[in-house]
């Protein structure tokens, strides 16, 4: 049994993630697929557009055989914090041998390199990296300069050091690297492939046809005709069924109220307390919280060089479901369940030999017992349901109610 | 000078109110009125239908000269804290003679005693309420049989058992004996009177013509035509304003998303800490706000006899503006700030005089400074106008923006 693990938002599911999809399924010649999938709230610092059990569905619409879903505290994380807690998962199941995943590079060596020696951190690339920030650069950039400098060093890759920026500014590139940190980290014997990421045309947020991005999915979904050519069938009915449910769409919109009563009741500390808010940040966002009116103009008075805008939604998603520095230990730990979204029959095979193999409990039907385990999970629920139109989907607690998904056997 | 102090919420003003304005003057002989006015969260546990300043405009229109804020702490209050946060207010002017409220039996001679025996306590009336809580009667009832047996005992009154019943269990006696306890804790040498409140015929909910209840008008502002006549015009007009502006009418269920995700959020400590919230009281709020989809839901859920719909809505608004129970000494005492909502001319003249005999500070144009000793009034304003439809008017700190209210002189 050869098993591929992806890691994904499927935010929602497009013709660009089935395309990567099969793709994978061809580089690693394998038959089954895992997904660890970010629940209800995802690395934009965002609700997702539709619920976890609704995407899960997608993603064995497209043939992944088992959904996990990213504990929240690593899926609302920054991109190291993300990368280490879906490898982490993918690693601890010990029946997957090869993981895929996009990258504007699409050539998976020198990424790996790369990725040994942030996981390694060895003396010299050290040196460089204290030297930098000494001198005034931001951790982002102090790190680009060192490791720029480590490796045509050491002449390990035989690329232009033009060429090495490109690669360190690319944020699919960032992405790739991490896991590979995560791997090399994890000391896992899973092999990493990577997929060249085909970019769209233009920009973003514009539609643009087969192949769209799922921003500009999310931004045109008001425009049904525009948006379908974009996604399978099945994404489209899927979210067609949660908008005329009253489940969806949701978006960070949703939370302004909730968002700016958070923000107005707490103190400054408590504000200061909250993951990556440093440096007078806490006492910015206690003004822009009284000034702004909406999420959108909270942002804008915010946004800068440093705190960029999926930084800011980051932290305001922090504030929302109360996740302050105390749990920044945890989320350098590797996850301590697993929780099963949904499967296939091919999913059924999966889950008996992850329950004979790995060490973490399973969690496919959670019971009161786990809600102290899944309590970011459960009370990130709790939240996102708020924003649904529809009264009866309201109720709390569904991570309690809601069954996974169950694809049959197609006949 | 002879000044009378009213206490209101004016939610809105209407025909009742004006009835009430003209006999206090009458009766009074006094040609000024003060009225202490509560301010955006109103003692139902409601947000007030238009806010404060809107409702101040109302007051100045209809003849009150000086408009002071009941501070939140006690305008959210029980019969009682409400009761002794006006009448403080009143009496530490140092300008007022005279007090005049509404009632059902109107005649203030009998509430006047019954005031004074719960303000002065006496040994055999604490032996006969020890009494009846001992035998498992609830608070309201040991004291409403603790009251009839001592009253009877001593033969203070020529009432009858069944009259004086009849007495305690109206909601505007019960107020107006709470402001005469009040009057007798503070040494206060204001002069009470009262007016018999003229009951509306049918259900409060339902409009009555010319005089309707605050609730019924509430409820039925949908049809303009149907609640026109029962408020004067400029009520009318300064209501239409709000609505046209996107200030209001602001409801509870306005903050069910709020409120919802603050009871979903908080820990069961927190709930437990809440003003009013004891004996497991926290299991069941907590419960409720996962089960609930709103909150009338949340509400039905909740009451029974102990826990009527409006001690429930005061909890929630407790919730809503962090009221917790180490403010409960804070109600106890009087308020220490005098904040004037607006005026008119006759009202510059009663200001002056205040400054000159008040020994408390007199806010009427708050600053910087004041955001420590209005704390709660403040975080009211800055959660009450996330409610508003129009994005523009959502801003915070408006108590440090808004001036007051000032009627000029009539030419």
């Amino acid at each position: 049994m050869n098993v591929t693990g992806i890691v994904v938002e499927y935010n929602p599911l497009h013709n660009g993630h089935i395309f990567h999809l099969n793709k994978t399924k061809k580089i690693t010649q394998n038959d089954y697929v895992i997904a660890v999938m970010s629940g209800n709230f995802v690395q934009r610092g965002e609700p997702a557009f539709i619920n976890k059990w609704a995407r899960t569905k997608m993603a064995l619409e497209a043939g992944i055989d088992l959904v996990i879903e990213l504990p929240t505290i690593y899926s609302v994380s920054s991109a190291e914090g993300f990368a280490f807690g879906a490898i982490s998962i993918l690693n601890s199941l010990e029946i997957v041998d090869s993981i895929c995943f996009g990258s504007e590079l699409g050539s998976i060596y020198e990424l790996n390199i790369i990725g040994k020696i942030l996981a390694e951190e060895p003396p010299s690339y050290q040196g460089l990296l204290k030297y930098y920030l000494k001198h005034g650069l931001s951790y982002p950039a102090a790190r680009l300069h060192a490791l720029t400098d480590y490796i045509s060093d050491k002449n390990i890759l035989s690329l232009g050091k033009n060429h090495l920026n490109t690669i360190l500014q690319s944020s699919n590139n960032i992405l790739a690297i991490e896991y590979l940190k995560a791997l090399h980290k994890l000391s896992s014997t899973i092999k990493p492939y990577t997929i060249k990421r085909v970019k769209s045309k233009y920009n973003d947020i514009h539609l643009t046809g087969y192949i769209s991005s799922a921003t500009a999915i999310r931004k045109n979904f008001h425009d049904l005709n525009a948006v379908k050519e974009s996604m399978p069938d099945f994404t489209y009915k899927i979210i067609q069924n949660e908008i005329s449910c009253g489940r969806g769409p949701v978006c960070l919109n949703d939370f302004s109220q909730m968002i700016l009563y958070k923000l107005r009741e707490s103190s400054r500390d408590f504000i200061k307390s909250l993951i990556d808010v440093g440096e007078g940040l806490e006492n910015k966002i206690k003004f822009a919280a009284e000034e702004a009116s909406n999420i959108e103009e909270l942002i804008s008075m915010l946004k800068n060089k440093r705190y960029t805008t999926t930084r800011l939604q980051r932290i305001l998603i922090y504030a929302l479901l109360n996740m302050t520095k105390d749990i920044q230990n945890q989320i350098k730990m590797s996850p301590d369940y697993i929780r099963i979204l949904g499967f296939n029959e091919k999913g059924k095979d999966l889950i008996k030999l992850i329950k004979s193999r790995c060490k973490m409990p399973l969690i496919i039907n959670p019971s009161k017992k786990d809600t102290d385990i899944l309590v970011y999970d459960m009370l990130a629920t709790d939240i996102y349901v708020l924003a649904y139109k529809n009264n009866a989907f309201r109720k709390a607690r569904q991570d309690l109610k809601v069954p996974p998904v169950i694809k049959p056997a197609s006949i």
